[in-house]
């Protein structure tokens, strides 16, 4: 069983008619929805208007792997929580960055760079896959089209990813490494661009296959407790200092 | 002309007398010692207790590779100077962390993770060049000894580096990868290992000819003012939206 | 259930009575005593005096992980047989090449490397798993000895690993990326060091552990029938040519 | 002085009017034409239809960057050859393969990887920079157009690159890693996809500017004789076997 959060900024549902018309229970209902069809994986979602912005301590501490969208308020997460998220982490969890969480605190700490782009609204995407026998790419064709989808396109300011698995095309005339892997101290990242919330992306069954199969690769063999930078003993039984 | 700075803590020298035996004038200047005999770079140095901890931002906004050492007082650089030295390495700045500022609130910024590591003090090191063809590794020999040096070991909780230089080998039974390349931003971030203060590792050619090596693979073609997120105009000219 | 074939040059075992004394059955007995307890493998084994050297078509063509040791006879493995060896890995299946298979000419076709190194019998080892959370390193110890192994040393002039597990520290020196993923085509590809012949390498539980892991990594998910370069279509319905 | 040797199949141009019209000379002098300005490059060229198909050993044992141009006659190049530049590679050679020689043999040599795509003549590509940094980028700008140019989409399939510099927008609705970094053995390799035997591309200047960046980027610092997998003595002086 695999324990997944589906944290959602879940602002623009309440603020754009537009946007509520698309995911009318939040775009964390929506994802919670799909991935909720499996049995082995327990769902639960959480808001930052929530208390604690949803991730109250034993909520986090019980998340195997944290999904995240923010867009329009990046900046009302406390910096204590995105410490935590971090921490959970380092220590094994999997977080898979969607869309405009790109630009999201706990993802920019982990990446150690600025994660800027270029972006325009509305235009056509289709998703190569360049890594079919990668766990993430399991049943997803060699390529789909969303018809509707914002444009974010390179130069994308991350570390040089662990593994792409998609690259985006875009009509008007972009690219953008759309779907990448990262390992960060015990834990697993995952960003996929596609989600504007104005369109419906997160109902195509491929964008659903992907994240779906992304929670699997990011869920943790086991959470350690913390990480530590012991003094140690030598190993080696004889040894006796530098000089002999 | 490169400009270098070299930025140092320079607490234990003053607090230790027998740190202060081994590097009268400090750390930084037993490195501008040897950098300053190329004609070719422009060396600075600088330590925590100067004015603005010794980068104010005309010497920071001068600066093509910064090059860190901290130990006992990483809690002592402000927040807000770790940022300005982050952005200079997004907007291009190469960055050269040496010893025990794998724990230095810059290049944890720059890495995101927590950079621990084993430790024990007084042991023997070798170092293997693993990748002889390696600009940093020019003039280097397939491995060198360091008769006392600080071991640093396994597992030592960095992204995987994109290039490893060098593997430390410690008699006492470890091993550390001990000289790593990360591109990060526009910037280069390079970190070595050996450089214990109360060693006087500083003064081995071999490490010398490493940092030395290290400086120019960092130094940037060049430093941009700024990393922006724009909006763009399709490139494509006959571009009127995604759904024609 | 994975298909999992152990090939085996097999001579030492006839050749040597020391070498026979430690693998009685010989080393593919050995590995298939241990993977075999597991029922989700189907284990083989072959070995290079077999009827079509071990691998006729039609096991190499049921074969999900191909695992290999070879040593004196490299070069009596023909290379039809390499070629098909490769183009099965370029399809999906997984290959684990075991110790001085460094040299197979299966291992040197699909790194692209001379795969050289350096070399001494008995001497000590201590692995260290630098990368806890990757699947090969489940339930393996942060590090373990190897009583006698034969020093495998840097530089081993291999492509940069996709992902290194372990890395080697040997008693008289030397280092050794001893565990090393690599993805080729469709398939996955890992090298394990530990293993010669005259020691008892692959009776150690950890060993088993390592290599009963690595199986599992490199199975594939599928393995297709053919890689083609195909002529395609533009999918863009509207595309009329460069020039519009 | 970087000894350049540009080596061109040749043989389209010989048979295709259409062709000779756009390099009369051949793509391996139009390519030579524009490195030729630079007086720190001394340039040759050689053909296939040459003596020693153009690569005597004197002149690939003098050569310390290759670029090859191949297409409809890759099989008429010697394993023999195919098996010198390869060695000479290992040893420190820079290797720049050109469009259709992602399917050469040397290429594929040093790749271990079917080098497969997809292919459709005739379509406008325009080229992204995701790497502005590095030395190939450098006075490249981030993106720019080639008019017609043979489309090549993934799945490219090759191993993951240790640099990806250029993702290639066709207007047909595909994308391809254009521009790729490898380290092999000792020496550098660098593939580059625009370059069509039909299209004009040789003389556009940011085309010419990557491969003139190439050049430098690939150039050795040295070149060494061999590589040797030697048995070596314990650097440890003490070492007396691997149960003291």
């Amino acid at each position: 069983m695999i324990n997944v959060t589906i944290w959602n900024e879940g602002r623009h549902e309440k603020e754009s008619e537009s946007v509520a018309a698309v995911y009318p229970k939040g775009i964390h209902n929506c994802i919670a929805d799909f991935l909720g069809t499996d049995e082995e994986l327990n769902v639960r979602t959480a808001v930052l208007d929530d208390p604690d912005n949803g991730l109250p301590d034993d909520v986090l501490n019980s998340t195997d792997v944290l999904l995240w969208w923010g867009h329009m308020a990046h900046e009302c997460v406390p910096d204590e929580l995105v410490e935590k998220v971090y921490n959970r982490v380092m220590c094994g969890m999997g977080f898979i960055a969607l869309h405009s969480a790109h630009f999201s605190k706990p993802f920019k700490r982990l990446m150690g760079t600025t994660c800027s782009l270029k972006w325009r609204d509305g235009d056509r995407e289709r998703l190569w896959c360049i890594n079919p026998s990668h766990p993430i790419a399991k049943g997803v064709p060699e390529s789909f089209d969303i018809p509707v989808e914002e444009m974010y396109g390179e130069r994308f300011d991350i570390p040089a990813p662990d593994e792409t698995v998609f690259i985006g095309w875009f009509k008007g005339g972009e690219v953008f490494r759309s779907g990448n892997c990262w390992y960060r101290g015990l834990g697993k990242v995952f960003y996929f661009q596609p989600g504007h919330e104005e369109n419906p992306t997160y109902y195509i069954p491929e964008v659903q296959k992907i994240i779906h199969n992304a929670v699997y690769w990011a869920a943790p063999e086991k959470i350690v407790g913390e990480i530590e930078c012991p003094w140690v003993e030598a190993p080696e039984k004889h040894y006796d200092g530098p000089n002999k």
